[in-house]
């Protein structure tokens, strides 16, 4: 019985897990936008696979696809992805797909926020978004889950995260940008995050990373390897496009305390050089009025922190960067007990995203 | 994990079960097709609806629907039924779903049959019929049930009914029609049928009811009570247009055993009048070059027997006819452990079936 809730998961006992908690699965979409993707989403689609490989590793896989390319995808992908056809305009299930909250007796719900293709008409990324709206509540309707309605509020999945024991981080660029939620304010919107994710401390950075097409998604900042402990980019290098954001986030994070009153310890994972597309390539993107214009010179976000956590696993985007090596012994060292699996997705970078952005972990019930 | 076994079910162990076994479920198609369904699909979807809850009594229900109809039939459909993104030609889960198989402890596979729209380019009922024809993989997919590859036989679930016991009755008229399986002698498509659904018996009737657009479905003239029982359509007057169908189908049921040399009992139930389209009717019907015309000098089928049996019930189709108490008592004498519950279903007569046509039994695993 799936049925809408009239309630919060605050006041239900349901809170937000963290990624590194353990998952039933995960979530994704496949990628067929033309005006997103090069040479009609094929090289992107290859690199999805990559990616829904390294994670079946250690869960299971859904894909969700659109009527027309569930063939195709069938026979790309192998027989233990699960392939479910699920509309959508683009391919970002971590901010299309529902966020979903779990209370201890292992009970797991979701929340179905409002979305509005990062910015809705003026600076959103494509027009419509009639099917990615759906996408929540399709998929709580497979997986017979019942669902909190958020969608009076525009958030993404990338503009939070979370360490399941109430503390939030998320970026003033993002959610408190007038393109989404204007009749907000910064404690109203705090009050509802506190409400539907059931934290009690949110911790603010102020931008995300340069180049960031959704508006300074977090996922590209950091992430939580535990309850107490942080990952984030760096870099020491004072021309890297990065560099100042990156000390504005540093200092935010390493002067403040969780909800738990710990002060966080802090990883500096160091930024891979950034990209772009070369001429080619960006003749290979449709062209469409309302969609983002892929030029040749803008800056495309490389970050290894825009990893994926699912059981016993990290997948670690890789850039064929001299950085990867690095980043992967970081990796293993922050986690001893996961196997670090390497993607390399470039591909997905010059879309506007990473791993973390096109994968939803769904909790243990 | 789903995979595409290179086997049969009868040399796994696996048999079809009879319908009056327990189920894991139900899966219907939500109607939409304007050159089947009068007035936009909207007065079928409304007796559709109707069907779902009837059966939601006894067992879960999941109703497939295309993208653009998500919306409108997670507003009309009752929270408790599962709705899931699944496109289709038309709406005839019967005939377009799979056939369930399940072996002696509990695990369930999927036959995935081929499919031509009841007779192909030049006899079927439209074109094309390429999303039913993956219809069937989806509900595996969805399910992780593994699949049996039968797609060089083209066959529907409404043409076979089997007692779960080694018997199958089907017709001739259908199962051996030019337009369906050129290829395959009845000798051969025997053999096909005795691998892919683990019987030992068939008994063939020659054909189907007068009207059906089907080519003579079984489904509308026969079916088993349980094992060693059949009820089917019945009339003593001889101007009635099915009159002379079923004497021949009586004949042949009486006079042979299944295939544990049991005589069957055979319940007869008698007819209600035949139905036809009004003109007005007819004309809130699309034009399709390709589509079935239903004018209204064609008479489409009503019979009880298109009823479908679920976990401690029968949703019985009724015609606001006379007969139609009779049936109602005459089912609760055949099964007096069962619940009857009944529903009008003109408008799905006039599209070309009945309740049986449009559900498909997931066994219980």
């Amino acid at each position: 019985m799936v049925f809408t809730i009239n309630s919060t998961p605050k006041k239900d006992g349901f809170r937000m897990p963290g990624e590194f908690e353990e998952h039933k699965g995960t979530w994704m979409l496949w990628p067929t936008r033309t005006d997103t993707w090069r040479s009609g989403a094929k090289p992107a689609q290859r690199v999805y696979i990559e990616v829904a490989k390294a994670i079946s590793q250690f869960e299971p896989v859904t894909m969700c696809v659109k009527a027309d390319q569930y063939e195709n995808a069938r026979a790309l992908l192998p027989p233990n992805i699960r392939i479910v056809e699920i509309s959508s305009n683009d391919a970002w299930m971590r901010d299309i797909g529902p966020t979903f909250v779990k209370n201890d007796k292992g009970e797991v719900r979701g929340v179905d926020w409002g979305f509005n293709a990062w910015g809705g008409l003026d600076e959103g990324l494509y027009f419509p978004w009639d099917l990615d709206l759906l996408v929540k509540q399709k998929v709580m309707d497979i997986e017979q889950i019942s669902r909190y309605d958020a969608t009076d509020i525009i958030i993404e999945g990338g503009a939070i995260t979370v360490d399941g024991e109430g503390t939030l981080i998320t970026t003033e660029q993002c959610v408190l940008n007038p393109n989404r939620n204007r009749n907000l304010s910064k404690k109203e919107m705090e009050e509802k995050l506190i409400e539907y994710l059931n934290v009690e401390k949110i911790i603010w950075l102020k931008d995300g990373l340069v180049g960031d097409e959704t508006d300074g998604h977090v996922d590209e900042v950091v992430f939580f390897v535990r309850p107490g402990e942080v990952a984030m980019g760096w870099t020491d290098d004072q021309n890297h496009p990065q560099y100042e954001v990156l000390q504005d986030a540093y200092k935010r994070l390493s002067e403040t305390t969780d909800a738990k009153g710990r002060k966080l310890k802090i990883n500096k994972i160091q930024m891979p050089k950034q990209i772009s597309l070369s001429e080619a390539e960006s003749m290979e993107i449709d062209y469409s009025r309302f969609s983002y214009n892929r030029s040749p010179n803008l800056t495309f976000i490389s970050t290894y922190i825009n990893c994926y956590l699912c059981n016993g696993g990290v997948v670690l985007p890789t850039f064929n960067d001299p950085q990867d090596e690095h980043a992967i012994a970081a990796f293993q060292k922050m986690f001893p007990d996961r196997k670090i699996v390497t993607v390399n997705t470039r591909e997905i970078s010059v879309g506007g995203g990473n791993i973390h952005c096109i994968t939803q972990q769904q909790p243990l019930g």
